[in-house]
């Protein structure tokens, strides 16, 4: 029924609790079950990544795990309860991605290491043990500015790229798209999250149908996503700025 | 070779210009071909709703359109070259969404007159035409903080769950998955731009394997997703808080 432009997306089956240590090339290619083809993209949430290079910490240190990977703190509530933080990564999210679902007992998980390094080892991996040339997306789930809820996006990638630069192309009459620059890696994080559901225990997902986003492992990785804090006009939350700059108008 | 929990998205083709009055409920049922079913759910990117609805304005009045769909501005850049506003629709983005690429010449769009109205007549419309009970986002392109590029995300939408509400779900390991509240609406919305594409002339696509997420035209709409300015943290700008907080400080 498709057309040939279609994308098809499906989750893989069969991935168990990872193991510290696991070697993850091999459990997403066994789980594949031979059906990778050149230009798949999957999309690895990056929960099975951490749990892979053994990122646990203690659930009782929940706030020295936050505390170490945090740069600094972007925004909190009144009541405190609520804390935005820029991580290590530069990825601007609450208690800096430190995770306590879906782990064991009385542990948390921290985000990769690197997860740009860990989605090239996995494509590099996957590429050399199949032979389809396939692009990895490490997603995690991140809230946002504005807007209720969180989506799926992309904190690791690696052989896909992750921004469509459209400027300098035109629209369907011809004219320029001016500063139109699609950011598929968390378009296609997003699109793996419809299918992975946060309870199946599914957390990798294959998306086929966009070949023509594959390329190399040296693309740049999801690290280019971030926008540097001094180019970021919501750099600071709205009651912090307004306190600094309270503090300075008062001399204080 | 996909699981039955596959997604499938393909792009409707054979859309052609949209034109101030036309029937969309036609044009979209026409180019489907017959082969839409029950769960599906259809991505129209909200430019056609606009063009159909005649949203036109003279390009030259471009200043006046912004400030006609502006609520307040939320920040600018020190150049003044770019200015984050909250729209009427509650929704933050450059220029309030006003739209001059893809536009006959001399003219520019603005968003429609109320999204989730759109994608209700949209949905209502090709649930009586086809016999599919089907659910419709209205989509447009916008930035994010702290994130480079743009995604699609939803601004209307109609007979589809636009948060999977996860609260009070639990993890694999039975563990209450606490702050979880996917928003599907947008994630559909940036699955259906990933084979859209925006220099293609397809502006709806068709996402079919989250027949889950469909039920009633009485389902929250879009407007849900936006967060009220008195419960966001970045309600305002760096650089317009920190000055407001300036001239109160200096009591200025």
């Amino acid at each position: 029924m498709p057309d040939s432009d279609a994308l098809t997306i499906w989750p893989l089956s069969g991935i168990g609790e990872v193991q510290a240590g696991d070697d993850l090339v091999g459990t997403i290619v066994a789980a594949a079950r031979g059906r990778l083809a050149d230009g798949d993209i999957l999309v690895v949430t990056s929960k099975i990544v951490s749990k892979a290079e053994g990122r646990y910490r203690p659930a009782a240190d929940r706030d020295a795990a936050i505390a170490e990977e945090t740069v600094r703190v972007v925004a909190e509530n009144e009541a405190g309860t609520v804390r935005i933080v820029e991580s290590r990564l530069g990825i601007v999210a609450a208690a800096a991605g430190v995770d306590a679902s879906n782990t064991p007992d009385g542990l948390i998980l921290l985000l990769p290491v690197d997860p740009d390094a860990s989605a090239r080892a996995l494509a590099s991996g996957i590429r050399s043990r199949t032979g389809a040339h396939v692009g990895v997306i490490v997603s995690d789930t991140l809230g946002r500015a504005w807007r209720e809820g969180q989506t799926d996006c992309a904190i690791g990638a690696a052989g896909v790229v992750v921004m469509e630069d459209l400027r300098g192309g035109t629209d369907a009459s011809g004219r320029p798209l001016a500063v139109t620059l699609p950011c598929v890696a968390d378009e296609l994080a997003a699109a793996g999250d419809l299918v992975k559901r946060k309870t199946s225990g599914m957390p990798v997902a294959v998306v086929r149908g966009r070949a023509d986003l594959v390329g190399g492992l040296d693309l740049p990785g999801a690290r280019s996503i971030v926008r540097p804090a001094e180019r970021d006009l919501f750099s600071e939350g709205t009651r912090e700025a307004y306190a600094r700059g309270r503090a300075d108008g008062s001399g204080g």
